[in-house]
């Protein structure tokens, strides 16, 4: 035993998180013992309340502490048209823009054969009972531009597009201040088939 | 206001972590969102833990959870040789490498005339003290190999040469599994300074 016994729980811990190894977990452990006690317990106070006074929006799954969110209870938010997004970091990315004042549906996921996740086990239902409920004209479908987020884009698509709603996909272009020279043969692609008239 | 109160004030813990910028910050507030809620809440619980029940050896310094620790309280160690290092971390550095059977003195920092850290503002008076008191044969200097490592280390010498104990310095050299080529000029020069007949 090297650490005594309450350093090793916290190492353990922090090696939880997602791209933390145990050197960092060590360091990351080592700093909390120079912190001051009330940081520490802000900071154990802050992961047990993000737990107990977070849930998810019973209508478009956001992260929320009331429900139904603010975004879906906001009554100057244009209820016609819902951006499909995969996680509530994206909600928070475009709401960050201060652009879309739409409303927002999170699946929590994509269709991934290969992890075995099917369209069953993201919002994919729910979204399609929004949109049986509501009067939505649009529908914008922001999944990542990535192969899951491309397949999820396409199966809602296919759904949607029968029952009248204009269903539209998220641009797939070069980064703004990016460089030409270093796109991927995809992106470029992409890029020049999306060219539009100026 | 984009991340709901409970989520905002987590990024703001653990941004205060060293090497955590407000991205990853973020990213670890939303994976804790996903994790389980018993781990979460052991989480909290080892970071209260490691702050209510560490303390610092009252003899070496190391952290511990009963005073004096597991190291100064073993009667199988070598009372005589005293490992003078900067930080706990570099005890159990030491201790890892299951050579060394001394006991340790741990200063909580290096001399740094540039942040106004003088010798007494670590635990040099502690170690000058133990020296008068306790049978040390042999010093042995382990403070890190740079600027403030290295001034630490001629402080300490200077004071303690003149008693008869016999102060050594750890070795300077190209660590094991390196390569020559690619060693700094002055790693290289303390290497060939340092070389031993065989």
């Amino acid at each position: 035993m090297y650490y005594p016994e309450p350093v090793t729980k916290l190492i353990d811990s922090f090696m939880k998180l997602p791209g933390i190894g145990p050197k960092t977990a060590a360091r990351l452990a080592f700093y909390v013992l120079t912190m001051k006690e009330d940081t520490v317990l802000e900071f154990a106070k802050a992961l047990v309340n993000v737990k107990r006074e977070i849930t998810y929006c019973s209508v478009c799954g956001h992260i929320t502490e009331k429900d139904p969110c603010y975004i879906c209870s906001d009554p100057h938010r244009d209820r016609t048209t819902i951006c499909v997004v995969e996680e509530p970091k994206d909600v928070i990315a475009m709401e960050k823009m201060k652009e879309y004042n739409g409303l927002y549906h999170v699946l929590h996921g994509s269709i991934s054969p290969m992890e075995g996740i099917g369209p069953e086990d993201i919002k994919i239902p729910e979204l399609l009972k929004r949109l049986q409920d509501e009067k939505v004209k649009e529908l914008i479908l922001a999944t990542d531009p990535n192969i899951e987020g491309e397949a999820t884009a396409m199966y809602i698509s296919r759904l949607v597009k029968p029952s009248g709603i204009k269903v539209t996909r998220i641009a797939h272009g070069l980064p703004v201040g990016g460089d030409l020279e270093y796109a991927d043969e995809v992106t470029l692609s992409k890029a020049l088939e999306g060219r539009r008239e100026l």
